[in-house]
């Protein structure tokens, strides 16, 4: 984010204001051939307008119309370990920051990262959750929309995040446990099978199904594409100007 | 934070160049008595400066005179419990928030409130400060300052904070033991003497004195204003254009 600083405005003001007064002064020249007169005219000119872009501004001030507070959304991807969530949240992230829109990609993997030994237990996942909604509602304070990506397993944790942010926007990722089975690239649904890893969300702990998401992305039939673009419409539909 | 819609930009141009071509005119009939002349001449400079107004803007993209940065800082303030790091700490957000940058007042109270049955251990404290180390992190990403209120009596908690974010600017409100036990309006030094209260920082914890803070505040001997004053000082003349 940069700011133009008073001495720019200023110069960029004056640099206008000789373009424009110039023009005027070409002009009058060219129609009537007297050029002290065309000075002339050209003087009064930049004065007069600078006492009446002074007014014009001043006055828009008080017009409220087109002027909108940016509304800060928060997008949450819930879904089973595996189920797409990272790479569809990346993926809508991309797009929506074309749109210069104050923008902050959260991942339950980056947050594990910096604040590690974070249980897996039913009380440790929604104390974690509620750190992350209290993360994503400072950034609403400050007008900044936010993209999450977190299992979160429990009805009662996506209520709390619910209740503690605005404009949530529920998209279940759902995916069938065999899918997300056969993907298991990082081989962590046959650690959670021979029981080495606990407390595995689909495997030795529960996934509440979403009741009322948003949308629903079912990756055995939508392409990513597909997906994608049915998020980032139904965001700018509801939340961008 | 407001944004203007293209719609009123537009309406807005529409409007200034009415104005501005109504002067032209006028100025032009004055000066010179014909009417049609002073209209043909007005028309020509509505079209000229549109153009003229486009190029302007195009090569004022280019220049970067008087563009700067916004560099957000980390304004830290430590010290013992009921040294006055709250009190002050909310006296320069006041004052700062007046020159409307994005900022964030962040206090050791309010996290705990939102994320309870956090310990005082020295390995809970630690890890504490190192989410909010993130949190702060994630605010500076998207230009959002921040003034943070936090015993934070390690070394190492301060040290990873200064590692995590950018602009640290460590704030020590050096009040005496004796200054803070006479405060005691909470009762808090009462029950740490007692024993209720374990790990209080001061009386049964470290405290372990900044060595190189960029400000110190000697709360015996400085009035709240004359503090603030300093603070907000040193942050205008390092981080704010």
């Amino acid at each position: 984010m940069y700011i133009e600083t008073s001495k720019r405005s200023l110069i960029k003001g004056v640099s206008w204001r000789f373009v424009a007064t110039t023009t005027t002064i070409i002009i009058v020249y060219v129609f009537f051939g007297r050029l002290d007169l065309a000075i002339a005219a050209g003087v009064l000119e930049t004065f007069a307008k600078i006492f009446l872009y002074f007014f014009h501004e001043r006055i828009w001030q008080r017009i409220k119309f087109g002027r909108q507070r940016i509304d800060p959304f928060n997008l949450w991807f819930t879904g089973l370990p595996l189920s797409g969530k990272t790479t569809l949240a990346d993926a809508v992230f991309s797009e929506l920051k074309k749109s210069d829109i104050p923008l902050e990609r959260i991942d339950s993997k980056d947050i594990r990262d910096v604040i590690p030994n974070v249980g897996f237990e039913r009380e440790e996942r929604h104390r974690h959750l509620t750190r992350v909604g209290h993360l994503i509602k400072t950034l609403q304070n400050n007008s900044v929309s936010s993209i999450a990506s977190f299992v979160s397993p429990y009805k009662e944790s996506r209520q709390v995040i619910n209740d503690m942010t605005n404009n949530y926007v529920e998209v279940y990722v759902k995916t069938s446990l065999e899918t997300c089975k056969q993907r298991d690239y990082k081989g962590v649904y046959q650690k959670a099978l021979s029981g080495e890893l606990k407390n595995f969300t689909g495997i030795s702990d529960v996934y509440d199904d979403p009741e009322s998401p948003h949308i629903i992305i079912d990756t055995d039939t939508q392409s990513i594409e597909q997906a994608t673009a049915t998020i980032v419409q139904f965001v700018k539909k509801h939340y961008m100007p």
